[in-house]
């Protein structure tokens, strides 16, 4: 999540509730109002993106970290140890960095089957492999059964920054196009049928990926024309475009038939009464390029393995400034709000 | 936990086990045998510290991740927050590196009070501050109440590592001196009595801080005399000097009587029917120090706050190769083992 720490925002919140966790308003309430300004108090008045910067000698470095509580562990078309390097990769990918290597801890509940470690630990070897970074350290603890939900896992990735990414909300101008690497929702819908407790058949899989390969391919095709780059993970689009709105002060308008969805996902989210845009993602990435670039850029996505449904989905505006409105075909508007309250728990 | 990876080990055992999470050899095994060769299998033959290292540019750095489940979250002279800062520092710091900055991810239970949560970070903060480390990024998740004990906390450390430093299992000497930072079993033995499950009442606190000024002023005193660190937490001394035993090809004979142990911990310990060298401990160091600079580096570390407990507690002999012995007053001799099972679980 991005955020930019304001002294202002105060968490008065009696309890910790599952929306603390779900990546939309009320967890921003509770990083900005409560863990910041506790525990990084120094920090206050910088942007925080998905990974933060730190440069060691000559080293520029991104370092980020992110706990993995999906469930249940497997779902059509990955798992939590898929997710736990993919997730992290990401994190890396879209904040301007190649991934290098990751640490992972693993909290597991007594009484798991081995083979069910085994699978996940399989597939975080795997998925390191084929994101190209090594997994180089670790820890395990175990806890009593009943105290856990068999396997949480804690990823933490550093990169080295490209020295061609100059991204930031900042650089966001009036004009510029927002691209997105492909479908959106297939994670959240997957894993909420996974479940099983919503009686509704779909043929979807999770987009669990690497996303590093766009971010190359938008680097080396914009270059400095690409001005911000982000993972719409927890809270979906919506989430992630609200904060880019809030923090570059510009209006973002989406066109809403551009955006890919699939019919599967908008049948389900119709029966839910969600919006797709709010619904978590694990392979996408969203990002803002200056318009003589937008083409380019989009036809480079488009190219990367995976990225054939990649499209230009909107532009960034003046007025109504830290707005995110949604442009039908019709020509009607919609705002696009932030996600508020949880209703895809444990979602990543 | 340090372990020189051979394929050699199997992991047979059917499900996961409190054990596997101790730190003594089940750990070890379940590391060894499983994670290891299935996720890092690139790493076969290698031996892997408390922290790993990466070259990137110019820059030598040391990371290392841990997740903390200890229970109680608070105890006399500490708290998880401050396990979780300080045992990421420590691992930096054993390893030859110069602390820099963590990352944090917290897995919040719903349902935790607010100033739960408030209290921990609040604890992290300040022992950040006090380690000289920078808090720069951090995740949060929250599981459904009963997936969780209230917070467990993962953070990752980096780390620059000091040049003086070249420590390593294959750098210890026949003659060699093993030195210890002060009293041992504090930390296990606190949080033990904390939980209330023993009618038994000792004036204890934890023994949690930063040991980077001990190892800091090791390495002023000795350089390339100090040949090896590492900070004994979970199994123990005991554990630690058998996995050094076994990765040196060395015997470690201890004075049994040299070894600072406090009276309330050694009684409880009677008690129980523990050793008192398979206590964790959260802010020890032991070090092996080459014999012509020993004295100094025992007078430094006795020079350094809270090191005035600090002892010489043996030495580094040829044989019996790959073995622990303690040596009592009465010139008797008793073979120090890892820890087996897991007496005190969710220690740290």
């Amino acid at each position: 999540m991005t955020t930019t720490l304001s002294p202002a925002v105060r968490f008065g919140d009696a309890q910790i509730e599952m929306s603390h966790g779900a990546g939309g308003k009320a967890s921003r309430r509770l990083v900005e109002g409560l863990i910041l300004p506790t525990m990084m108090a120094e920090a206050i008045g910088q942007a925080l993106g998905d990974a933060a910067n730190l440069t060691i000698g000559d080293a520029r470095l991104a370092i980020t970290t992110d706990s993995f509580v999906v469930r249940p562990l497997r779902f059509p078309g990955g798992s939590i140890g898929e997710l736990a390097i993919n997730g992290t990769v990401n994190d890396l990918a879209v904040s301007g960095a190649v991934p290098l290597a990751l640490v992972c801890s693993l909290i597991v509940e007594a009484g798991t089957p081995t083979g069910t470690l085994q699978a996940e630990i399989e597939a975080m070897g795997a998925a390191a492999r084929h994101a190209g970074v090594r997994i180089i350290g670790g820890d395990t603890k175990v806890v009593e059964h009943g105290k856990a939900d068999a396997l949480y896992i804690t990823t933490t990735g550093i990169g080295r920054l490209d020295p061609r990414a100059a991204l930031g909300a900042e650089a966001v101008r009036p004009g510029d196009r927002i691209l997105v690497t492909g479908h959106l929702g297939d994670h959240g819908i997957t894993v909420l049928l996974a479940r099983g407790d919503i009686d509704l058949a779909a043929d979807l899989r999770s987009d669990t990926r690497s996303v590093y390969p766009f971010a190359a391919a938008l680097l080396d095709e914009a270059g400095a024309a690409l001005r911000w780059m982000r993972d719409p993970t927890r809270g979906g689009l919506a989430t992630s475009l609200n904060e880019l709105a809030r923090d570059c002060g510009r209006a973002l308008l989406l066109d809403e038939e551009a955006i890919p969805v699939r019919d599967e996902v908008r049948g389900a989210c119709e029966l839910l009464g969600l919006d797709p845009l709010h619904i978590a993602n694990e392979g996408q990435l969203v990002a803002i390029v200056a318009p003589e670039r937008a083409d380019r850029a989009l036809e480079a996505l488009r190219r990367v393995d995976g990225g054939g449904a990649a499209a230009l989905i909107g532009r960034v505006d003046v007025a109504p400034a830290g707005t995110v409105l949604a442009v039908s075909a019709y020509g009607g508007t919609r705002v696009v709000d932030m996600l508020v309250g949880d209703p895809l728990p444990r979602i990543c």
